[in-house]
């Protein structure tokens, strides 16, 4: 199967420490890299991840706090400043593109690639993008400030053609496509080979779900419903559980009582509040809830 | 004698590598701090270098790309996190406070401190900032766009009183600073002490340039003239010379050769292009002219 991969950038939350960066991932899906979140630092992140700036065309911007949104102008200048020519799509919340215009007037004068922002409506869950193989939904999310999150579907894929029995009944080139999205086969000598004798199962359809920041929002789990991977903020352990409703964060119990929920394969935790040294304390809350628990930290990749 | 320290917080260029990060300085002169410059992610080599963020209430922009302005917005929210009061002044091109306002508007609604925007004039050598034991002038740097240089001088200081003639003559408190200053001492039975019996040499003032990014200057070195530490930017090795000329930067030999002629006492070159895996060529290239000269480096600290 091809990759589909969650590179962690940054996990950490709006106070900068020298253990976590500001949020970002990059989304592997194939050769397509999605990057969600773009905190201070992200392209230093990049490098050190040895990610390829060139194929990253689509960032999607889950709300407008600078940490998650304050890595992008130095991107940006940077993606110039290698020569890029490709087009970078930008999904956010309009107020990010009137935010940054004057930023891109001034200091992407000399920049050769256009910047298409897409206007983002957190309050609703709706298909963002889509391409010949996967799509991206935003999911609302209750923040303080408009915020949604993404959900990142491959769509259904195509069966397999068994390729010794293609050989035996010499089923020719054009014919393959149609067969793999299921029709029979008819030989020259006018036998109809059912499709089910000429192909196996497709490969499953892999999803991915990022939600931050957040309170519990129960509301999302029909949509995410079986996620394969379900990334879900943690700011606070449970000792901080009214300091989260407060500030709209979850707790890593609440993040794990969604991922159960809504039957989640496997939950990432991350967006820790730096008063943690360490997350074990919010691994071992979530892990009581949901076993299938790990924590996100910079550099590490997440294969579904 | 007090601190007077040059604390590299970021010495790369444009590019961003895993090795430099981009432009930041704190210099630290007995209980002040100044920040030069401010690239995306300064406020984490803060973090890393344990400088206190509120001791920080001067930041200089020497000129207005990204790599030297793109960490002040992530700056500017971090200090409201940590709950700052205290004014910040920012002394910059003018532009910098029209792109940075709607930013400001949006992003640092709750900011419970004052941001004043002091506007420099690039091309201008001028006092822009003074207090009661420093100034800080800009020296005209020739970039591509308006770009300046500072210069950190301590006032002249006051004479040591020598502590046991002191107590010779029971000099009384109230007169011990004018003393300092330079004054003679009458005893009360009329006997005229000179100050040269009671006082030793005051200690020299010190100071510190920067000056990147910029072509050569020798312009400038009037001003700089016998200065104690020079940053002086070196971009490039002789091998990019017509590069330098092009993209108005200097290389390590041009640096070395302001650092000869202005009869610096210690040459610092930094703002390396990402090009060099290590920066050894620049500085057998700078030593070969100018021999007490050294690399900057993130986390390095340059004492006075």
């Amino acid at each position: 199967m091809e990759p589909f991969e969650v590179h962690i950038l940054g996990c950490g939350s709006a106070l900068p420490t020298t253990r976590h960066n500001a949020s970002s991932q990059v989304i592997r899906i194939g050769n397509k890299q999605f990057m969600i979140d773009c905190g201070e630092g992200t392209q230093l992140q990049l490098r050190r991840g040895h990610i390829h700036f060139s194929f990253i065309n689509h960032i999607f911007i889950s709300h407008l706090h600078g940490d998650h949104c304050f890595g992008l102008i130095g991107l940006i200048s940077t993606f110039s400043l290698l020569g890029r020519t490709a087009p970078l799509h930008i999904y956010a919340d309009p107020m990010l593109e009137r935010i940054m215009e004057p930023q891109l007037k001034y200091f992407c004068k000399e920049i050769k690639y256009p910047i298409f922002f897409h206007s983002i409506d957190a309050g609703k869950h709706a298909v963002i993008f889509e391409d010949n193989t996967i799509t991206v939904e935003s999911l609302p999310l209750a923040h303080r400030i408009p915020c949604c999150g993404f959900l990142f579907k491959e769509k259904p894929k195509k069966r397999h053609l068994l390729g010794d029995v293609a050989n035996i009944y010499n089923i020719p080139a054009y014919m393959r496509q149609s067969i793999k999205e299921g029709a029979d086969f008819t030989t020259p000598e006018g036998d109809l080979i059912p499709n089910s004798r000429l192909t196996r199962e497709a490969d499953p359809s892999r999803s991915y779900a990022y939600c931050s920041d957040t309170l519990p929002c129960p509301g999302n789990n029909s949509y995410i419903k079986g996620v394969d991977l379900l990334y879900h903020e943690a700011t606070f352990a449970e000792s901080e559980k009214e300091r989260a409703a407060i500030t709209h964060h979850s707790t890593a119990r609440q993040a794990a009582t969604i991922a159960k929920e809504a039957e989640a394969k496997k939950l990432v935790i991350g967006h820790y509040s730096s008063r943690y040294d360490d997350e074990q304390i919010l691994l071992e809350e979530a892990r009581a809830i949901f076993p299938d628990s790990y924590c996100a930290t910079e550099g590490a990749i997440f294969r579904i």
